[in-house]
């Protein structure tokens, strides 16, 4: 019943439900001392919110942050930071048909049978999408102090999406690259051809899956606390909190089952002075604990279960089969709006292991 | 620090080193009332004991498990459960070498460094392969638990080696199909043509990946504790803690991908009288709990490590560039062998999750 | 950093600042299907409101709950539980003289250096005696929680202030005697002296100390996880998180010291086919389990610290001993408001252990 | 189901029973490269054993200590630390007799319902004094980590017993003189006066109770978290986890009940160039947090439950009224023996607090 709690010294808490009051989020055991603010926070929320394209769900939600509690002048305080974005314009009657008939897909039809049909149904309610809102929310918070105190950077960006690969250089420009465009893939290439398939795909009352990558630059040797608290460990618990993926693999990844020992290792080299690896096929973690090189992830995001074709389901009210057809808009491809939100809860877990492993203090800096 | 404990109701604690003493697990928090001997325990161990075939690693341990509390007049009494198994025959001289040299794709260079050098580098002291074992002693726990009050049956079996796919069929005898031949592949003419690929790579100096499959039967509906306690999160948290996996994918995985939401939704249908999913795309979860459909997930192991052609290094004495070349006998593909390790942690998972979700009651039946 | 989470299922967090916007509590483990209503809460914040009394501080706060999150229906859903109190009348102005001068007996100098200046400082920011409010939210829910499945009772009464001790009378009216009267003690003509020494205190600028008692009714047996989690270990916890708690005692308590072990032991007998003991001296632990006899203990709670007589201190500005004399209206004696906040905070320990010993399920009741 | 693990960074498991194989702990999260032997662990060891006076239980017990793990080449490697010790004398046929007879003031009927009858019952199992031996092995790392790296000194001592008061001095001699006599108590006329009372009340087939008082020197500033992990909350908590301890109090403690709040506030003072307070009625805790001054408490321990006098029970086996009477060798007064339990379970709960607040880091001193 505690699934809602991420991390063991930089701690998440999520609460809030789709259309609930509230969407919001604790950070317990942010150090005292980092500078922060709402704008901080809004920059990345303002990265998934909805509305904002044609291939975005169109729920109209401005999603302003408002932090409630342990930020006083400017600073963080040491004490429990809360944060929440309001929910104002959603219409709880479109759901109303699928309480007794659970979306494929969906996690309509587990919660019901967990919580005894008590759980709060309306779109989705603590199942929806919307409530990655506060991943994002900590992770601004844990991005922040990363890059504040120890400067690592934190990519995410689109490699596939049904089918079509985007190259990937891994250039200064990542990040604006990626940003600039709604398909969040800094190949505009790809990215066009994706939009257009997504477009395609939506018209005809459907939705695709995808693949988004993660980069992670300047991260110092020796955070993961090995064996159950790896950093591969802890990365994926996090990841497999945002609904809808289904996989996740480092460096090589699902490739090293067709690899030679003698190609996988990485060799060790000296460049500059610095202790590096030759290649990362490592994806900079070695026995659980990072090794200074990058951290490269991937993660597979399923197709939008969303659709308005019709679909198979049970009618729970009279244990019955039936045929359910998914109104409203909905996000045809949840991929783009996915790559902020794995930024961020990685962020906080990174943040986690930063401050178990001593490498930012309890206070950032004395005040003067 | 704390990465040598797992779960929050059935609690693992791993322990030991692979030259020390000995290799220990205590679990914590398994009810009451469970008849355990050190035969159940042993059976798992075995397994997984080295020097059982060809392409194992010949070190030569009896590996026989001594339960030292917690287990009285042939039951479980509630307290902790601390279990070892004694290091007896090994050689640490071989390893001295390697103390400033670290071995490409081992944790020798993170270790030194996270640790201050005061890490146990024999034989890879913490980060040894040999851990494991302390997995599978209380994964047979975990196992007699779920089967003897749930029901529940777990699988792992190999699906890949170096390219080599197995077909497999979803019978009754997948258990002892895996079990009856080395490289744990249910499916013979596979399994054949994958040793004889092992056997000639290791002649080489050189090893090689792969892919193992876990399939869980007879899951209740309702496991698993959103958000971040999600079914997938915390059975990839205790994967990624096996040395050598590199990713994890749940049901359709990264294909997921490529699918149209037509596809990837697994229809609600109703079979027997019981609601299933048509397809199980899903793995067995959806919205972070198990669904009712077989839990089906597959991880990429690397090849070891651990080879003997020449590989580039530094010495970290004189940081300098080096070469280096694994003496011993090393397994020549660690596949087979974390077979029963992915069924033994992937039990204490769900031991755990059916215990917070109170399915396993604090004592398992009353004393007569 | 991390002190501001309680509990292992039933999981109290607790955020706010006395001077911020609010004073909140997230319940995190509430079983679904619990009815409950801001009504139900508000019961219990009232009971500890300021403002009531002349003997209690004039801070005029509505004190108002909002449930944010968690309910849905009317019932509880199974998801985390926010609920906050808006803060809406204070003056920090007052507290810029305290800044750099700590007050004695208050938190103000720890604070500074832990937090190294940042935390937030009006009206104690974080360790004001106002943030309880926020035990008393959680504890609301568990009080219901507990006297819904299980028919638990607590109770909490002044049993001494400042010398002038309570004679208790162990019947049925015990609360509605208790709060009744202002000073919270079901003894009226004790009642009454304590008032009137409160009052003459309170002229002389003086604050004064007390003793509570608790009492708690129908525990069943085999509450408390031994060793370190005993009912005694989680119950002094919860207690001396209570700002000003200086002790607290079971039982025979402190008297223990003087007993012989033929004194001391509380023999067993048989009453109503019960097994019972005779006396209680043990206050209804036994090896940190409870026994099924009511759970007695007393807590020592010291007087004010703000207190307008002159004290020395430090100015931190110039690092010089100083006076510093506090303004504004405190209570003389917090002891009378302590009550409900620890028949709460109680409340919140045994539903956690409750849940922890399966003796409250996931789902209180099927949905009809 | 998870009480044998105290902390969160320094963190204690306890196993074994006192009648089983061994009595054993785990540390995990001590940092690396702490220099630490058997020898060490076996002085505080030795403070507890059994048979070494006329007033100690009888138990022949070499109680000698085997590391396990964790410790190589001399130091501490961050890897979990198991330490035993083996179980060699005793006899559990006089417990066969209490199996259905449970001893009032033991565990044994509480955990015989909580456990379903499968508890080890022998020598009270886990819930004999015996377990708090693992406490010491897990302490002496604590006190030599807490005094190494900042120079903290813990020194308990009994000071009444039967109602005899101790007059403490507190000088450099007060660990010298404490352990120099078999009572514990560092003022030699009071402690022949108690060693009298309880050889008579143990010719008398009785037990008596007493009070043991802990100072703690060279606190930094800083330590406790706020609010539930507060340096009371976390150190009462650990206390309780002693058997036979029925209060605690901190500084002033019960006392604060009759001060007035110019009593009890402790005015702060610059002395030396520190700022520090002129009394110390705190304990050295304010607001939860340690302010530099020396931490003081004091224990209330019961009486020996076990006593030779005939007492009723209930013979659970045909439920009705029984008389018992317990045999064997007993300590006839448990305090002196629980005075190295509680300076070793508090330096874990210290050890805990300063790695949290990063005053010790994960790395003693590098290697040279």
């Amino acid at each position: 019943m505690t699934g809602n709690i991420l991390g063991e010294r930089f701690i998440v808490i999520s609460f809030g439900e789709s259309h609930g009051k509230c969407i919001g989020t604790i950070v317990e055991g942010c150090p005292a001392g980092l500078r922060i603010s709402e704008q901080d926070i809004q920059k990345e929320l303002d990265k998934r919110k909805p509305g904002i394209s044609e291939i975005y769900s169109s729920r109209k939600e401005e999603d302003k942050v408002e932090i409630l509690s342990g930020v006083f002048n400017g600073f963080t305080t040491g004490a429990p930071i809360c944060m929440i974005i309001w929910n104002k314009y959603f219409d709880s009657k479109l759901y109303e048909e699928y309480r007794n008939k659970p979306r494929p897909g969906h996690a309509d039809y587990t919660a019901y049978i967990k919580y005894g049909g008590f759980n709060d149904w309306r779109g989705g309610g603590r199942f929806s999408g919307r409530i990655t809102a506060s991943f994002i929310m900590a992770g601004a918070i844990a991005k922040k102090l990363l890059n504040e105190t120890l400067g690592i950077k934190i990519y995410a960006y689109v490699i596939e999406i049904g089918g079509i690969k985007a190259k990937i250089e891994y250039t200064e420009k990542l990040e604006e690259l990626t940003y600039s465009n709604d398909v969040r893939c800094p190949d505009y290439d790809a990215a066009n051809k994706m939009k257009e398939k997504i477009i395609s795909i939506m018209k005809n009352g459907d939705s695709i899956g995808g693949i988004i990558e993660c980069l992670i630059k300047n991260v110092p040797v020796g955070l993961g606390e090995p064996v159950f608290s790896s950093l591969e460990s802890d990365i994926s618990k996090a990841i497999f909190s945002i609904p809808a993926v289904k996989g996740i693999e480092f460096g090589a990844g699902f490739n090293v089952s067709k690899m030679l020992g003698s190609e996988s290792n990485d060799a060790f080299i000296i460049k500059n002075g610095k202790i590096l690896t030759e290649k990362n096929n490592s994806g900079g973690i070695l026995g659980g604990i990072s090794n200074g090189m990058p951290i490269i992830f991937r993660i597979a995001i399923k197709p939008t279960p969303s659709i308005s074709k019709p679909q198979k389901t049970i009618d729970l009210s009279n244990f019955k089969e039936t045929i359910i057809s998914i109104k409203g808009m909905h996000d045809p491809c949840i991929v783009p709006r996915a790559v902020p939100i794995v930024e961020n809860i990685v962020a906080c877990v990174l943040a986690d292991h930063a401050i178990r492993y001593n490498l930012i203090p309890p206070v950032i800096k004395k005040e003067k």
